[in-house]
């Protein structure tokens, strides 16, 4: 994994006010009284363990249920927004907020903004009243109860809408360019001085979020997105020189395309954003599928929707989030391999909403339910302007500053890549030097 | 279900000559002795027993094992192909195939054309020694472990391979198109006087054989298809207005997209080949979904690939089997929704080769065992250009000059397509009259 | 497939009275015209169609929409009892039943008893109204919303309590035990001289009601055991003279165990109740096991849980259903494994309530909607004192009276069984004569 | 997570000797290269990096290639064996050994010894060769290829085997037993000065080992153990006051138990080893069941089977591995609760199993790729007594004596317990103080 550089001051959490309020969750101090400990802001964990000054160095804020918190429950109004693509586990996260809102905390107003940000505009739809009993089974279904929506709405405009609803804490579901809009909002409810929790939950299928070790639905989106390659093989096999294309999401990122083929060893070929490819010349991509075909008779190939961008052309354009429209890599080698490779019959198979739609795996169900557990404790102790993140396989406090409009993305030079380029048997690079 | 008109006569099956050998199976023909019984020729099925007179009708021939048969097994050399595009179950076929001559009429050289009827030609790959160590667990993988192709082979060149392999029985995996070859090779054979029995198992995804009420793999698609259509729902409810577009398997019939409906209950229209529609008008497609959107903030909409194919203009041409090839009206509908509702966020789902691909369920694993026994019966008992069918959940005989060229298709008067409608609430005629 | 003998005569349905109300449904009479056309009376299917003097012979009358009917939809109460164990595919049939009732026929009133024939006691819980929101997904989940006990009530008590609540029809889904209690009632029913229907929907997870040709949820059922039957197969072959013994359900006939074998090819041995067998002795089971695991090195058997009860000394109870209970020959052959070949490591895996509660299968999932369509379109027709079967791929009628107390079992002499002992490869009489 | 108490010095990994010869991989010691770097041993991992004097406390090495090694792949003979009950991935794992030995270091003689430790013995049966065209699909299915059994074989005699078969490594895949014989074989081939690495990779799918944040299988295990529990409450739900009761594996830990509830949410209670229960009493599990029943009408249970063992008279025996017999929790809860509340339908599903033996997940099928290459980087560098493990989501290297004997167990006083009991709505303590 590779991630961008920070200072230890960017991991300093902002709060809303000084927590001053007993815990009502009558949790421990005591270590072996069989009754769950408090965390505490001072218990904190290296970027780097294994760094010689990691003391010194940039150390996270775990995430758990704080002694004393900021919020008294009962009085408390609680709202909940989705945004961006779907992803596997986003039902799961609403309603473990609203159970740990409601049964540990004693909050009784909770609602559900409706589709994305744009919930929070002017012209929203009235948002929903969230209960136990309306969210207890919505996890056995994929997507978002709520809706989603791309696009931002200004931060000014969210605040009012905050203000008006008379909302207390809000809870973010979404991605990097959502992190941006939560980043905003909470600038702007800084600004006014308002006592009002912004909490991420970092929803990514890529998996890309800077400083989070896993994202929610990437395990689910890999276990898929593995089945799509084992399909791809079947029909590569099936054929005479049969060839398996699969496009998987991943548009900084190759994790999910990565992953897949660990999980599936059935592909030949993986191509991600992180690393660069010719198409044409001696050590690019068709002279190597030819090769494979000649020796085996089939090939199978995987391609991350971000991955050889540089070799299409095309007029650049940003969708409703700001995210850069990509040019479509996936049927742009589907082109050009029935073009070069005319008697290899070529599967093209897109399974991403088939992917994104699917409900969370036990392991994501697990996951999501801790990411909203700490991030209800997050937001009652009064922190701020942060994601709930996962390094090291322990959860964080993250501050949206040191995530947003940054990537983490595979390290080339990393154990995790050479375990890939072992499993398809690719060369390390794949153009001329 | 509709199928073509026949006279009596069309349902006689050939054979390459007088059955007078015992059959090694030990079978009993004494009802009641806890011994599997033989089959009978004259034991026949009415097309149509509940008409008046039934009995004076066409009836099929029941399939099964026969107490006199042609061929001595240990003689025996038999070959195997598969043919046109992949479908659950064909390794369990071949699968059974291998077992059931080897085990129970004692074949001890069975060959394995690759890649379909091309395995059969001058420039053929050689052929695979098949036994039962080497299929033995192939039925736990999709597609076919012999590769397939599309495209015919000259009748007399495919008899000439046989000839030279010595051939004495060709089991025929295919659809449509490859009966139409195997029915040429049958006249060839014939024509020639070669004792060389060619008994087909019909394979068709999409279930359209004439007088053929469920082919192997269709049950596996419908599963498969189903699970896609609630993907389509997930996303449709995930946005505001939100289409979900699902584009399934169905040529000239619409059995998967319908069923899928009727399994997934999620759909709210499905278009069929059998039952043209309006695009634009009172009546049609875009003023059923708009209206829809109104009503409920959501559509999901399934696609037979065959469907609406006079809306869409293009220059009529034909793959390598003499298929037609359709235009694309997935992404044909998909465009006229997006233009016509531009603020309905369209997610389309074309999950075709994810379902090719799959293992064959436990029911299609079932029913693939017991076409492979029926099929080897068929040819050891002498039978020839004939294929193993299924009539009122028995398996029968139905010559190739039955159903070559003509299709099954759904009933637009049965109560099948009616429960069909009533569960996407749908209108009865998208069209004006 | 082998049914107890009937009479032409017992397949005749009785009815509440004369059908003279014109069908809401507008279905039409004229074949071709691309609207679904109604059911007639008098189209009969032979129960063996083969048969020389099929047209003569006992008949079932169709399933299907009637043209004149007897109730007026928008004054009907009606009702849903599930009896007995769970099965795949009820919630499947209740939501089924709802949904045409309300749509199809304008009903308003539906109630669904509680927990079986006790919901329709005189202590019974109050029963819930149900409406298409109410039960619009709970198909989703396996079981039954409405819940479900064993044992029956008296018909005079049930009686009362359709009358107090004013019911008009009650649907009734179970097996067996739950036939014979709404045959009672429909005879009170008729005797009191009452318009009410009884319409059975069988629900036999072991698929053995006579003249029944397949039970929703026995696929799914299937499909599951199989699963099973691969645990065992990976057991076994994980340990030196490994045993998997897997007990599935059965109690008079082999059916799940036996198409289970059939659908994942790795049992060795199979014991149906329709089978007698030796435990010692020169043709018994244990000296079959010791000969496999010497051959071979390990063995997979399946018992159903009705085979070999009468090697198995027990004093003879029954349930509260009046169903006999079964000694338990999974254990009992555990332990006689165990106790003849100590050294072969024995793991016993019985899935049978993990089989129960599976969610029904994608092709039970359209049967179970069929199958609730036709009970609505029998009982609005004024029909009674009949279940909706399946023959021959085609949805019956079939009177209570004809079924009740009555079993269809696997036929020793059939193509079915002589498949099985192949494909396990076990002899066809594990007895000495 | 509670593990044992640890030295510094206990964390020291052992070798058979000075790794001189330069690694075949052709890896990198340059960051940024887009060639993959070689792991060092000065690279330590603190066991608690959030304690302030976590450098100086007690490190792990952290798992990768080397740039020095020890063996000569070609010249190298390896081994693999299988000890212990089935876990999902033991297949992955062998193939994975198999694959980067054969590919990365090129080691072209790897046996595979037959049923556990009893291959290593005198009256072994003969080892298998294995090949990456045997092994290359051997993950689709569960179990081990190589067969396992339980109990030890004395240090001598294996260490025997491994000369008489001039093994140069061998790779050994168990649980806490296993690992004790690995332990005693490192040490009986280093009093005889032997250069025979020995490496041990855990499997447990307890999740029990110390020191190992996690085990492979375990993921899989939890996800099918979740899929148990909801066929319990399908079941619990289907009857008035009905109880599902599930037992799922766990002997020292109930890491699995919990896990499932975790990701199922459906259970009203789980009991593990880690916390002592009273069955009777105001405190008790019956009275707290009562009360449930008497709220919501149905209860599911969740026991793993080391939990309440002190609840049971029993004599207490041990199995082969010298692991005590425990005494079966779940008949005892069963039988208590039958007899405490005879009115509540109670459904025992036992399904242990059908887990151990499924396929890997694809989480799993990634990390046993992973495990075994790492396992095959320590061996060739001529590390030896270890096991490879997982820190804070770091492979590691284990010395033996630090894990052998001891568990790894559930907190009572962290987040992660506090998350499960707040699930299931159960009291922290269920004795009386």
């Amino acid at each position: 994994m590779s991630h961008p550089e920070v200072v230890p001051e960017a991991l300093i959490v902002d709060t809303v006010g000084p927590a001053e309020l007993p815990s009502p969750l009558g949790l421990s101090a005591v270590k072996g009284d069989e009754i769950a400990d408090y965390t505490t802001d001072d218990r904190r964990l290296p970027l780097d363990p294994t760094a010689p000054n990691a003391a010194s160095g940039p150390r996270f804020e775990l995430a758990g249920a704080r002694e004393r918190i900021y919020f008294a429950g009962p009085k408390v109004n609680a709202a909940i927004v989705t945004c961006g693509g779907l992803c596997p586990g986003m039902n799961n996260v609403i309603r473990g907020l609203v159970m740990q809102l409601w049964h540990a905390y004693g909050v009784r107003r909770i609602l559900g903004f409706r589709y994305g940000y744009a919930g929070l505009s002017e012209r929203r739809e009235p948002p929903w009243e969230l209960t136990p009993e309306l969210v207890k089974d919505c996890h056995h279904q994929g997507g978002t109860i709520l809706g989603s929506s791309r696009g931002p709405v200004a931060a000014e405009e969210m605040c009012r809408t905050l203000l008006e609803l008379r909302i207390d804490m809000l809870f973010v579901i979404g991605g990097d360019g959502t992190m941006r809009g939560a980043h905003a909002l909470a600038q702007e409810v800084s600004r006014q001085g308002l006592p009002i929790a912004i909490v991420g939950i970092p929803k990514t299928i890529d998996n890309d979020i800077a400083f989070v070790e896993r994202t929610f639905g990437y395990a689910t989106a890999v276990a898929q997105a593995s089945a799509a390659i084992t399909a791809a093989h079947v029909e590569a096999t099936g054929a005479k020189n049969g060839i398996g294309l699969v496009k998987l999401m991943g548009r900084h990122s190759g994790y999910v395309a990565a992953s897949a083929v660990l999980a599936s060893r059935d592909a030949n070929l993986v191509l991600v954003p992180e690393s660069r490819f010719d198409l044409d010349g001696p050590a690019g991509v068709l002279r190597f599928i030819e090769q494979r075909l000649a020796a085996r008779g089939h090939a199978v190939i995987v391609v991350a929707e971000g991955a050889g961008q540089e070799l299409i052309e095309s007029e650049s354009t940003t969708d409703r989030s700001g995210n850069q429209r990509l040019a479509d890599i996936g049927v742009f080698l589907r082109d050009a391999l029935r073009q070069a490779l005319p008697d290899a019959p070529l599967k093209y198979i897109d399974p991403s909403y088939l992917i994104r739609a699917a409900p969370a795996s036990a392991d994501d169900a697990i996951f999501c339910g801790q990411l909203a557990e700490d991030a209800v404790h997050a937001a009652m102790a009064g922190k701020t302007g942060l994601l709930i993140g996962l390094w090291m396989n322990r959860r964080t406090h993250v501050p949206l500053p040191a995530v947003v409009g940054r990537h983490k993305r595979i390290s080339l030079d990393g154990s995790f890549w050479r375990n890939v380029v072992e499993t398809t048997g690719q060369p390390q690079l794949l153009r001329s030097r």
